[in-house]
């Protein structure tokens, strides 16, 4: 019997607690999660060694503590590549995080909090998550409704500054209650600021809304938010790649950041000075092709610098509401890019109702006197018969009169 | 004798005040004038005339009423191409404008106020301006420094809404200020609001500015901004294509437009509603392939909506200073489009100073307790070796502590 099928017949009441799997599946959620506990989040080589041999594999080959050479042959004897060095230095981290205690406390305490193991091919799993490529979580803790970020409905990022200002709160707040309006899922970072104000919005509208962390799920982060991430979870979802127990590093949140973006279909960043990390998540979202919005605010208020800088360098699509917010993923959907005439239908910029020939008759009017045609027609340099048409069309609008002297502007224009 | 050699000889007296000119030369400032009378500004139809049979034998037909088959027939020969149809709406719009003592009366009026005739070729006459091909303007008068839109500065357009907000004035006199600063020259309309303000701190920093009217140069539009337009011909210029006694119309605005986008090489919109026309002069800067900026503004401001919507469908670069506007231009003058590394130097958005490495590796670490290499590894989910060299990069930055216990984190970082 081989040590992951041991190892899951001795944690079968812990993996029954957070799964509902039979034997095959239960074999898959063990291994995810013990990979899980051995790489850091976004670990591209575990990825590439999962990819070619699937988790299973993966994780016996590594408790039984497989030298490189035949790690690498394997992966090779697949048809993938994968040489002896990188192996042997994929083993030289992985190896000593394997951990029996801390593992089965880790299950346990998912348990605990009633926290679900989502493994790819479940039906409440994100699909976005696996253009991530080999850097696709290998699995998702979550709490709170396993299909909040698979049930039907579009999903956008709303993120931005843990130091916000009355401004960019108040965009946060509008935002968000209008993209639940218009049916969309609320994904943001949980943290102070625009991603807790997004977060709060959706769950003020009876929207649904899903919070990553960079944590495990057992311990909701920031200590403040704690109230607001059970609420989340009470009618979302409170999400992390990484198991109970394990805390929120920096290189945890801005892998974390990578999630929010591939989760959504998506990334607006409503305020963010020019170091704010959801920077990064915009970064993420550009890097995955997904559509990148930004809501620029005064440029005299630093908190905006860096939405500033995503629209000026990064070509991301200047949004100034939710409805514009909600089009990036429409034009996405349909491979568009927003441009004239789309969305609000106001058309181009300062094009008058009237046409150029209408605008310069109607400067040839007099409001007070009539004049006549040929009058009218030396005044706005046309031919008298050009004007007459147009003369013709804007009487039939009641912006010009007609008398027997000639022609006059209605004083209604 | 021609009719126009006679023309000239009889107002020698009235175009010499307003040209030093060889007689050559008179005949050719004499032709434009008379041409730019008779028709309205931006009149493509004409201007094909003119590219065609140059502006001395154009106006002589027009002198001489020919009929239209005969300036269709000399506009075939010189190999251009315009039919008979075409010429007859042509003199139908230009012959009933040929009026001898207005003309005098304007090249009087211009004499008086001190106004002078710029024609193309003349050293002063702004080169951009012909860009606009079949609609580049006849000739310009210009009331101030002759040569203040072709001195060898790099010129910019500074627009906005006369309806600006305390935030669009500020915008305002931050940008001209810091552009005159770097020697540009602040080309706009002499409109109330940011117009106004682009030129007055232009004055208030001793720099060069040129105001377009769309009236007259003899009447300075609004009356409001007399004063103000008096001291910009003082140091720079008041310029108009129309003759003076020539009123303001909606059609001359749009085409006067045309003219500061031309004249400048970039234009930036520095605070505009949905409505502005300074949304017009946008869209002749961009139909000119002329860099554009905008500035934005809060997005709960309706005076900013037209800019977000240049940035959001007209690919306008998001600017918020004079220094990113400057830029405009030099990256215009190199090929290129402001991107990621230009200008500030700052660099792309969150990308920490720390390689990802580097980071994982500072998670790992301690303020407090230092940590052997194996911990350290363990905790960063990386190979000892690698978290080995990562330390030493570490330890020379002064981030990094090396004990005889093992690594602690400088209390510094």
């Amino acid at each position: 019997m081989s040590i992951v099928k041991r190892s899951v017949s001795r944690l079968a009441a812990e993996l029954s607690a957070v799964r509902r799997d039979d034997d095959g599946a239960a074999l898959e959620a063990f291994a995810r999660a013990l990979l899980g506990s051995v790489a850091e989040p976004g670990d591209g080589l575990l990825g590439r060694v999962v990819a070619a041999l699937g988790p299973v594999e993966s994780a016996e080959l590594l408790l039984e503590s497989a030298p490189a050479e035949r790690i690498a042959g394997r992966v090779t004897e697949v048809g993938e590549s994968l040489d002896q060095r990188e192996a042997a230095a994929g083993l030289e981290r992985w190896l000593p995080r394997i951990e029996h205690a801390a593992f089965v406390r880790s299950l346990a305490q998912a348990a605990r909090v009633d926290a679900r193991l989502l493994i790819p091919g479940d039906p409440e799993w994100p699909a976005g998550v696996d253009e991530l490529g080999v850097h696709a979580p290998l699995l998702l803790w979550i709490r709170g409704r396993a299909d909040a970020l698979n049930h039907g409905r579009p999903s956008i990022a709303l993120v931005g500054a843990r130091a916000a200002t009355g401004y960019g709160e108040h965009v946060a707040m509008e935002a968000s209650a209008g993209l639940v309006d218009r049916g969309f899922t609320i994904v943001s970072g949980g943290a102070y600021g625009i991603d807790g104000m997004a977060h709060r919005s959706a769950l003020a509208s009876d929207g649904v809304t899903v919070a990553f962390l960079a944590g495990g799920v057992d311990r909701f982060y920031p200590m403040g938010h704690e109230a607001l991430l059970s609420r989340i979870a009470a009618t979302g979802a409170v999400v992390s790649e990484l198991g109970c127990g394990a805390a929120p590093t920096k290189w945890r949140f801005l892998q974390r950041n990578r999630l929010i973006a591939a989760a959504s279909e998506a990334t607006v960043v409503l305020e963010a000075g020019m170091r704010s990390g959801s920077l990064n998540t915009a970064g993420h979202a550009a890097a995955l092709g997904r559509p990148l919005g930004a809501v620029p605010g005064p440029v005299t208020s630093p908190a905006s610098g860096g939405c500033h800088r995503l629209l000026r360098e990064y070509d991301a699509v200047c949004v100034v509401d939710a409805g514009q917010m909600a089009e990036l993923v429409g034009d996405h959907r349909s491979g568009m890019r927003p441009s004239a005439g789309d969305g609000d239908g106001a058309g181009a910029p300062y094009i008058a109702a009237a046409s150029p020939n209408a605008v310069r008759v109607i400067d040839a009017l007099s409001v007070r006197s009539p004049r006549s045609l040929d009058e009218v027609a030396k005044r706005c340099g046309m031919a008298a018969t050009a004007v007459m048409s147009v003369l013709g069309a804007l009487e039939a609008e009641g912006v010009a009169v007609r008398h027997s002297e000639g022609w006059r502007r209605s004083r209604a224009t």
